[in-house]
């Protein structure tokens, strides 16, 4: 049992460990977080072994999750190589300049600081130990103190030795990562003066808890939480006379993919179709489904028992039901608009298992209008044809939620630069920000200008000669990686 | 006197000026921008009379600071003519791509909508109704409804006026700004459910306050709260050995520059001096200081009540008493290292006004140490030559602060690229954030992800063709404004 005084302990040996790493040029720090990534591919058989003894996650399911996980601290370490998380901007003094005379003034991102981070049940990999908001917090330049789900502990522990062992071997300082585990823990670690940033991927509940108690705290920090999303799905009444069957087809993969375990599993599908038409298409498709159990069993419970309530609702009722088995088969549940609106709070159950609810709405009702019931979203999906005018609820849509898909399904995320995994709450609590996708680096790095300083005395990546050949802005102008003209006014 | 319920009717008007302006492209909304700011211009007059009547400012530097308010918008505007707040990414579908195959998706960021802005007592323009969060907020298109600071209540109201009648006779929605007074105003605007965000300039108490009010609310909001700096400045042995007399002499000059009321004046002098030499050097530059009554009559009783508390702290001397005149003379006190490293709390006093604290320390004090008293600040300052080493004192400063200067003086902040005016707790509540040059703009936006889209209904960002002719990275590279290869893969 680790006591709040050890992680007290260990926040200042991150602290430490970040404050003897600061000065690192991007090729050290690039060539850490690939010693991570080589760590984790040589381990990847016990690593997949171990999560499968704590998870009822199947083995193929996990390798491609450590892949991603692995793939997503190479792409990291290639944004940092191009300085795109430095967002380093020069300008030159300007007599001329239009309010009066400017200084020479240059501003470049740093790292915040140790960085609490608190990994998913779900995710086993790509959401917590070396996950993706590990994996920007390090390539920031911050140290992070993870907080391990209680669901995999064994396999957090393992992986934060196999890390810290990664960084050590290539004399990189071992506490820039470290691994807690326990309430008491996670509640130092976000109370800590040192700590200046937490990310958190977990339910509404336990992630507005953090929300309150991090507000509590004498001086502010950022908390990136991802906390609920129920991702709905609006099929137009011309896509649905197209290709309703297909649609529904896919719906169902897409809801029972991984179980339906997934924080972009879609929830809702918004369809002008009938009962009838539901049981019969996807009566067929979630007979098809490869059942396992999920997760674990206080993941079990909490879904039997939104399910349970869901089920009990006026308005609701049981097309398809699934099995209360260990590997339960797929549940569908169906309403009208008309209850929707009655009684909104429908749209907010996310029923995180092989469950979803179809609203069924009559020919000429507005979507648009149906959209402004949602909260805010992780994802929203349109099935519709090129050729509609739907531009209303694309802009509500856009309103909700932090990814609109067309004709795509939101499961599965690609890791990518014009990725955004983030939305309005209770999607997120930060809906500026994304956990996946280079762009989550700069969640932890905070602007410092510089004025009037001598060349010498220069953040490296602030000199007129430009010696990590990185992007720049200078003075107003964009001089992107490799393209760089180097030199000064 | 404003009621709760027609600011609720303002900011509902505001939000549907939000959504009616949404879609408009970036010429229109610069040309909204140029209107304003042409619309201040032609009444420069007016507005500054109007503010001499409000404030104890004199008429030139009021006229500087609407110059430098006019200056700002347009500067904005020619950012979002370049796209740089859009942060557009484009990454087409890539079947290699190295975690699986890639969907095409496309990013870019959209305003939040309707942003509530207090303004400050100091600066009547330049952080007032068209101050920079306001400049910003319209700048990302959003609505902005600004509380009037108590102190120029008329010039407030006015400001609006004109700006609304800009808006208008361009064909915009007036509604996109609005102003609003009193408490109970400002209350019922952090708190209502259409409020996205909040920009505020004011004091540590004021603003904790609003920070406190607003962790309350159901769904979290951005807070850009600019609240108190002392902003230090350490001159090393060398340094005052080289032209001790030249730094007091430009120091004095700094820390009465507007009187004492600016945020970023240098109320800390840590320097190897005594208190001959200061009550010598100083006394004759304070003598010289232009003198005006400060602000308002409440800005004066606080500073006064801060002065009192300060000259009667343990270990504090006044070296230089400054008068208790309408417009009062500049008072400089003096205390030890020592002083400091008993009762750091001493650090945490700003002085709104003509007074500072000189902190003499001996030969051979680590100035990076006494540096880690100091709490967050806007700025910190050297005074050093440029062969000396102070790497640490450096990398302590950078921890602290927002903008560190060498051998320049943190009053008179310029507005571009690379400033940063923002800093660690109390200094501000969102240190990742500037509130002045163009980087502002993009805190009242949020990213928004679209995948699988139509290229017909696509953002015009983010369509192949950039008919907008924007800075935008595809495919992981950038291609800045003016240099777009303009098709897609």
């Amino acid at each position: 049992m680790i006591t709040a005084v050890s992680v007290d302990e260990q926040i200042e040996a991150a602290d430490a460990a970040f404050a003897l790493s600061q000065n690192v040029t991007p090729r050290v720090r690039a060539s850490w977080l690939e010693a991570i990534a080589a760590a984790f591919e040589a381990h990847a058989d016990e690593l997949v072994a171990l999560a499968q003894t704590e998870t009822h996650l199947g083995e193929t399911r996990l390798r491609g999750e450590l892949r991603r996980t692995v793939f997503q601290l190479r792409l990291y370490l290639a944004e940092i190589l191009a300085g795109e998380n430095l967002d380093a901007t020069i300008d030159h003094a300007d007599p001329a300049w239009g309010m009066g005379p400017r200084p020479d003034i240059r501003r470049v991102n740093v790292p915040l600081g140790v960085v609490g981070v608190f990994g998913a049940s779900n995710f086993p990999f790509a959401f917590s130990v070396l996950g993706g908001d590990t994996a920007s917090a390090l390539a920031a330049g911050c140290a992070v103190v993870h907080k391990v789900h209680d669901g995999h502990l064994e396999l957090g522990r393992r992986s934060g030795e196999i890390a810290r062992e990664a960084l050590r071997s290539v004399g990189a300082p071992e506490n820039l990562l470290a691994t807690v585990t326990g309430r008491e823990a996670a509640e130092a670690l976000v109370d800590h003066p040192r700590t200046r940033a937490v990310g958190f991927t977990g339910s509404t509940t336990g992630g507005r808890a953090l929300l309150d108690r991090i507000a509590r705290r004498e001086r502010p920090i950022p908390f990136y939480g991802e906390l609920g999303s129920i991702n709905p799905v609006f099929a137009t009444e011309r896509a649905w006379a197209v290709r309703g069957d297909e649609i529904l087809a896919a719906y169902t993969g897409s809801f029972t993919m991984g179980m339906g375990q997934f924080c972009t599993k879609p929830g809702l599908l918004f369809a002008p179709t009938n009962r009838d038409e539901v049981a019969r298409v996807m009566g067929g498709h979630v007979a098809q489904v490869p059942r396992t159990p999920l997760l674990n069993a206080r993941l079990r419970a909490g879904f039997d028992v939104v399910l349970a309530a869901m089920t009990a609702t006026d308005g609701v009722e049981v097309v398809i039901q699934g099995d209360d088995a260990d590997a339960p088969t797929p549940t569908v549940l169906m309403t009208t608009a008309a209850v929707i609106r009655a009684n909104p709070a429908i749209l907010e159950q996310e029923m995180f298992g092989p469950a979803t609810l179809v609203i069924r709405y009559e020919p000429g009702e507005d979507l648009a209008e149906l959209a402004t019931l949602l909260d805010g979203q992780l994802t929203a999906s349109v099935q519709a044809e090129t050729e509609e005018n739907i531009a209303q609820l694309l802009s509500v849509l856009q309103d909700t939620s932090g990814r609109v898909l067309w004709n795509e399904w939101p499961t599965g995320v690609t890791v990518s630069y014009a990725q955004h995994h983030g939305g309005p709450y209770p999607a997120t609590t930060a809906e500026r920000s994304t956990s996946v996708g280079p762009g989550a680096i700069a969640r932890f790095m905070r602007p410092v200008a510089y004025q009037g300083f001598p060349p010498t005395h220069l953040h490296p990546a602030l000199r007129d000669e430009n010696p990590w050949n990185i992007s720049r802005r200078i003075d107003g102008r964009w001089q992107p990686h490799g393209q760089d003209a180097g030199s000064g006014s």
